[in-house]
Order: C-alpha cells, then structure tokens, then sequence
C-alpha cells in the first residue's frame, strides 16, 4: 500500500493511494463494519485505523489487513450514506505521510562511492543527528527560506519508518519492525549548520524537512536495497545513486539505532545523502526563490518541492 | 506553582506540590466546578487541566490561573464525595514534570568560569543538540546503565520548559513564553557520544534524562539567574556553579532558537553543564552501579537518581 495523509476541505486523513485515487481509510473501515451490520463501528474503526498516522502505525500488521480491507470496499462502492470514501487525488491536498514524527533520527555520510571519491576510509560507526517534528512539511507545500542564511542547500534522502517499538533488534528480524518508506529532503542551512560542532541548528529550521508523497508499505517494497535515487534541481541533475551504495542499510541501522534507544512506531530514520549537494559543488551553488527540488526514488515515487522566500514567520 | 507529575494505582496525573502534598489538578477542578453548580464539569476541567502536562501548558495563563483555584479549593476540602484530591506525596510515584517533551534541546560549553579556565574564549553562538522523549524517566527513577560502554556520566542541569507558541521572540519578552524550570540530568554515555563527530548517539540512550523533582512556575521564579547549582555524586561535591555564570542566558536562548524553529508548550531545554564531570576529571570517574547523584538548584530543589546497573532491556 502507499500510506497517505491528506486534507480535504481542512480535514486531515489517512488514506491510501491507489491509481490517482485516495481512499480515505478510516471512513471507509467505518463504511465496511457498518455494511456487516457490526455495533459501534465508528468506535471500532477509531480504535484500528483512527485518522492519525502515529496511532495507525500502532496497530500493526492486524491494523493494516484492515486498512487493505477497507481499500477493497471502498473501491468497489466509492460512495456510501452519501459519505465520500474515495478521492480523485487532485482534490485533496497531501500532508506528509507522517506529520508528526516521535524522532527524526538522520545518517550522514553513508554513501561509499561518495566517501571512496573523497579518498576518506568507510566510518566504522553511522554519524546520528537530529531533526525534530517542527521541520516536517508535505509534498505539495513549499520550502520556506527563511531570511536568516544566504546558503539553503538539499540533501536527497531514502527514509524509512518505524511500525513496531524496537529494542535491541538484530538485523536479521529488522525488516519486520519497519512499516515502510518514503522520501525525504533534509534541507538544510549550511552556514548554520557549521557555525558550531554539533549541526543541530543548521538542521531543526521550520520547514526543512519536505516528506512524502506517501509512505510505501513494507509488504509492497520488500527491499529496500538497489532502488536509484535522483535528485534534480530545476530539472538538472545534482545527487544520482542507488541505495546499494548504503554504507549502513536499514537492517544495520535498526539494529545499532534499537541497540541505543527504543523506536516507536512513526518514527523517522533518514539514511543520508550520496554526493551532489550544493555546499560540495565547485563553484558552490545554494538554493534560492522558485528552485523547484526533486527527488525520485525506484518504487516510491517523486517529492517535488519550490523553495519560497519568505519574510514573514506565521505562528 | 510547583508543577508535578505523578502516578497514584497506576494512573498519572498533573499536580501542584505544597508542602508535603501532592494536589489533583484535574479532579480538584472538576470538583471546584461541580461545587459551584456547573454543567458538564468534568469536560470542562479536561479542556482546561487535562491529565497530561503538555496539553495543561497550552492552556497558558488561563489554565495556570484555575489551576491555582484548583489547589486553594483542594486544600481546603481535601476529599470530594469520596474522591481524594490531596495525596501525602509520600503515597504517590513522582514522575518527570514534563513526561513527554515535543522536543529536548540541549546546550554545550555554556558556563563561563569553566570555558575560561580551560583558557578558551566565549563562543559566538550556543552549542545545540538534542535528546528525545526516550530519555525522560522520573526523580524517583533509576538510572538505567545498559552494558553499552564503561563510560556513564552525569551533567547537572539546569532546565526551562516553554509554555507559549515561539517563533521569533526578542529576549525581552522571552520569559513570557517560558512555563518555569526544572532541574534534568543530561547523563552521557562518553566513548558513545565521542566515537563519531556528532553527540546525539551518546546523549539518546533510554533513561539518560532525569527530570524533576517538578516545574517550578515562572510566576514563583521570576529570575532564572543567579541561582546556585551543586551536583554531587554519593556525597562527594562533583559540580558547583551559578547561573549567574551561563553565557547564554534564557532569555537570549528563547530568542536564538525561536529565531530558528517553532518552540511548543513542553519543549524542555537544557541550558548546559559546568566543569566537574566524570570525564574531565583527573584522573577520569565515570558511574557506576548504585551511585547516586543529586543536583540541587536554589528555588527548585533537589533532583536524586541511582545507578543501577541493567542487562534485561525492557520494552
């Protein structure tokens, strides 16, 4: 499945994406318990798939067979009680697919072509940073640039989230604690984010951290090894590699990450960026008003965001 | 005020300690209410003191006052149609004030005497990282030490918690987005924290936040500086400062990082660690099972944790 969050007339959903459609979850799993003739069905319904990502990814594997229940029925009735189970996906906006993470966990330097190019030795440990909840933003909202740096630069990113709280998991049973996958850009201040030792604060601005356009479930992207990723800037070229190239995979960093601290499900872990950023060019090139960011990866999709100057902080 | 959190049977509350007594916040409400003849009281306490410190914070002044209505009212009938609203705190499990903060920001090289004595300059902007919720556990808690590393260490700090939506806040108004202080241990695992460049994964590890023994109100504690910190560890005095000493103060932190990102009721920022931890001593002490620190910070308290060596990871 393709995990969604959306908004339609305000309203923030779950849903899932299915061939330029998004079914609303939670309304459709109300709409099926109720055709069964079953007591307290919205009730039910809250409790297994409520409209929160977070609380949906909880529920686990009992949750999801649901969820694809619910898609089933709502695709064979569409309307039902004059309720809309499903949208054409062009009337509804597109949240990221996890609005509010618990942990933002990110990689650096995890690319091996990237570190043999710069003739450094492959890190025994992965570098952790963080970003927090405040940073996130859909895929169809625009980067804001905040006029407190001149040097706004991208940084490609394969994401995966957790599904299931995770304590000292060995590699080997990782997978099945993760939901799925998606994609984010962690923008990033470069000026900021260098001005001290620890990059926190070139990395926590409002904003930077556009994610989506859905959240592929791990039962449809068994693999999260060999998938090409492409980041263009204005349709040019400027970060191309494949997830193979990962110096610590998703089932290492599972385990090293669960080895520290409990995951919880809708946690975020984004593995790091291949080389390309603008900061690493010569001549350097950030970016700037308009930039369009795009970033595709095999079996997810494309996250697209424009950068927008912005002068004015809404609170 | 001094905010708390605490459990009785099981079940957490908020609450105000006065003099030995831990008060109901939310039932004493709802119990002022009823005695006043108001409908739907119970909805009514749970818009404007619910169960969870962070949504009670987000009520602001307005909250804070009835929560003061609440604790006159409570000591005065003490029981309430069979409901206790006043515990001996002796009978309840204090719990971090703050349980769950939307995000832990942390400061480094913050005290002065320490950062000229090691004969460095003052640093032009904070040092900033961070620690998630994961870490937070309770005054009345153990420090859980994960056989991860030999190297356990404490940082007595001294904390505020925001109470107020920030988003580019000059310092002069900063306290009036601050809810109070509070006392937290950032406890370190040290070879963790240094194996690569940046601090988080030393700093994220289950348990590693301490936090209490409550949320002193800014109404109580009009001036976060000058006040004495002393962090000793079985006795022994280990740290000693003043706040007087930080060079980054509150109120220019509130205005730094709410120049950055969008600061949240129950955000808990840690302001730094003097000189006297484990590491820098010579020769280097690190915890060891059954230790016991104790910071104590004039108007707040004191905050005392063991060690307590763990090989069972718990989830």
């Amino acid at each position: 499945m393709k995990l969604l969050t959306f908004r339609y007339e305000g309203v923030a959903r779950i849903g899932a994406y299915v061939d330029g459609l998004a079914v609303d979850l939670h309304t459709a799993f109300t709409a099926l318990l109720e055709s069964k003739g079953k007591r307290r069905a919205r009730q039910i319904a809250e409790a297994y798939i409520p409209n929160d990502m977070n609380g949906f990814l909880e529920g686990g594997k009992e949750s999801m067979a649901y969820a694809k229940e619910a898609v089933d029925y709502a695709l064979k009735v569409k309307t039902d009680k004059e309720r809309r189970l499903v949208f054409p996906a062009e009337e509804v906006k597109l949240e990221a697919p996890v609005p509010k993470p618990g942990k933002m966990i990110c990689v650096g330097h995890n690319y091996k072509e990237h570190i043999l190019e710069m003739k450094r030795e492959l890190p025994p440990y992965p570098v952790v940073f963080a970003k927090f909840a405040n940073t996130v933003i859909g895929p169809q909202d625009d980067i804001p640039f905040f006029p407190i740096s001149e040097q706004l630069d991208y940084e490609g990113e394969f994401a995966f989230v957790i599904g299931k709280k995770a304590r000292n998991v060995s590699q080997e049973e990782a997978l099945d604690y993760v939901a799925g996958y998606t994609i984010v850009n962690d923008v990033t201040y470069r000026d900021i984010q260098r001005r001290t030792l620890q990059w926190l604060q070139g990395k926590s601005v409002d904003g930077t951290a556009p994610m989506g356009p859905w959240l592929v479930t791990g039962d449809e992207l068994t693999d999260p090894s060999g998938l090409e990723m492409v980041v263009t800037v204005n349709g040019e070229e400027r970060q191309h590699t494949n997830t193979a190239n990962l110096v610590f995979t998703v089932p290492y960093l599972v385990e090293f990450l669960s080895n520290l601290m409990t995951l919880e499900p809708g946690d975020v872990i984004l593995t790091g960026t291949p080389g390309g950023v603008g900061f690493a060019r010569d001549p350097q090139v950030f970016l700037k008003d308009g930039d369009v960011v795009r970033i595709e990866i095999d079996k997810i999709g494309a996250l697209e965001n424009k950068v927008k100057k912005t002068t004015e902080v809404m609170v």
